[in-house]
């Protein structure tokens, strides 16, 4: 296996090296008409960042996200021999079905703004094939132990990041105007506190935090075996796909394809909390330009979430305690990135609704 | 027309006596269920605590809001006079044809979350009269100059009260489980800040803004005719609905009486911004019980509206940066409240979806 040419890995830089960065050709434009609404200038604040935004992305000065989809990736970790999780390995796959059945936190909260929820088992440590309402893509059955060594070989890895990269293609061929990132692999606030120490520089401690549900020695703990995982390994933060591949997941991995897809779609991209900015800070350092293409949602109470925001730019626009994952702070977060292009494409101007203007 | 008796006023006395307090017999199930479901125990941070109060409003563990309506009065202020906005007082029925044809910011904003927007001209200075798409319940076409005397007489402004209940009373007749507050009147930040002031004993110069876009001199002058109505009217505190009539407005009044109207219909309502709140501070000052079924929605700019916020008990869920009013954070803030709803009667519980629980 280690002789094989590195087929992912080559499809992967492919990929990259086709994502175009963002045109801000018609900034201007788009602003001049923001000014020219039925409104006080600048008064729905950052809702009218937004749909600069997604009207950049779309090359357009009537932007549109009608069509919404959470791309939810799900994989396992091997990792969670070490104890960083309250909740058994089996509630990966268990969620995976309560996902599909449409009963799950985010099928509820994707309802709401009309965002289809299409689940990925990338890695799931369960037998899922035949499972219907999941796309069934896994490349293995989980991670290895990344205290231990690596979690996943270059070409594993690359091959699930090619995952995303087809899934945020798919959606964008059926007409996907906006895609959500969600995520669901229990163990995997562990991988993402690794990441983010390694693609941000912070040490360990800071970024750990309680996941699904850890008391304060559980955290202590965690933070041991995410540092043990940073040493055992000693990625080279400069090659970010090494880095995935020995302290990443399948779903992070993905996550990190989907954002780069995104990009390569010239689609806009929204970020949900700690793991999938996990992901999406793996994009940034494979792919700089994708980051064009991410919009944020909200902060996460997950202590990282906050460092992995500031690397990545992102100024968020819920915080609302929440901590879950899935996608569920993408799918809040669509219904405002709704709100913010309706508002530029289909308010009138004071000139076309006849409205006197300030003196 | 003094002499006549306060018809109205004794009308409105009646409704606020029928309210009641919601009832929190069923709190304890609701949390019971919201720890039940497929999600880490209170992940879903601030979405929990909305179901559980839209629960408690509604007295059920499965709570809905999926008929929305936005009730959006609209009145004018001869406060104006004094140069207190950059905008003409011909903006208000300006704005209230731009809402009703559909092409104004509230319209686009209340379209994301299939929110029903109705307009209401409550004290617009101009004929409007065959005007279609709005509800024609004209009390007085726009108020007295505050900084000179009553803005309105007790009567007028019970009036206006009703009409706001009325207006709640036949949302909720014909299906609305939800309600948002939203407002358009030129001048109308200047009878809030004077009715924030008042009810929440702060100085003028702490409440006033720019509201549509003054500058510093703008503000300077505007907290002058602020100070100027207090002391030409001294109304007193205690009797909210002289405070009301001295210095507020006609559709800040029939905001109070949204709020009141919602409570008697056992409704949420969800507040809007700076103008919003200064009608639910006075529903809250003349119905207390009102406040229970009041909900927050963003944080605005004006600088009064954390204020009036503080007072009212509401921890805002949105901070965009926004002030538009309109009812525009009611209709963003309608979806974060569905989706809390849709969350708690919609999800599995892990018994229900056979998910392992924590350990």
């Amino acid at each position: 296996m280690h002789d094989a040419p590195p087929i992912y890995e080559a499809q992967l830089a492919e990929v990259i090296a086709s994502v175009s960065p963002t045109d801000p050709a018609l900034d201007a434009a788009v602003w001049e008409r923001l000014d020219a609404l039925t409104k006080p200038p600048r008064s729905l604040g950052r809702l009218e960042e937004v749909a600069a935004r997604i009207a950049r992305i779309q090359r357009t000065t009537r932007p549109e996200v009608r069509h919404k989809w959470v791309l939810l990736m799900a994989g396992d970790h091997g990792v969670v021999a070490q104890g960083v999780s309250p909740y058994p390995q089996s509630v990966t796959a268990e969620m995976v079905r309560t996902i599909a059945s449409g009963r799950a936190a985010i099928n509820q909260l994707a309802s709401v703004v009309d965002a289809r929820v299409v689940v990925y088992d990338v890695g799931v440590a369960a037998d899922l094939e035949g499972l219907s309402g999941v796309e069934h893509r896994k490349v293995a059955p989980g991670t290895d132990d990344m205290s231990l060594g690596p979690a996943m070989s270059r070409e594993a890895c690359a091959h699930a990041v090619l995952v995303g990269v087809q899934a945020a293609r798919e959606a964008a061929t059926r007409g996907a105007s906006l895609l959500g990132m969600g995520e669901m692999g229990i163990g995997n606030t562990t991988a993402a506190a690794a990441l983010t120490a390694t693609f941000t520089g912070t040490a360990p401690e800071r970024v750990v935090g309680p996941g699904t549900g850890l008391d304060s020695a559980g955290l202590a703990a965690k933070a041991r075996v995410v540092r043990t995982a940073l040493e055992v390994n000693r990625a080279d933060e400069l090659d970010a796909l090494g880095v995935l591949a020995a302290i990443g997941g399948f779903e992070i991995a993905a996550l990190a394809g989907v954002v780069i897809g995104a990009a390569g779609e010239q689609t806009a991209v929204i970020a949900d909390g700690f793991v999938a900015c996990a992901g999406a800070l793996a994009a940034a350092a494979m792919c700089p330009a994708s980051l064009e293409y991410l919009l944020p949602s909200h902060r996460s109470a997950e202590p990282g979430h906050r460092v992995a925001l500031e690397t990545l730019g992102l100024d968020p626009l819920l915080d609302l305690g929440m901590r879950l994952g899935e996608g569920t702070g993408a799918a809040l977060a669509m219904g405002l990135a709704d709100a913010a292009c309706r508002m530029l494409s289909g308010m009138a101007t004071f000139a076309e609704a006849g409205v006197s203007e300030a003196s």
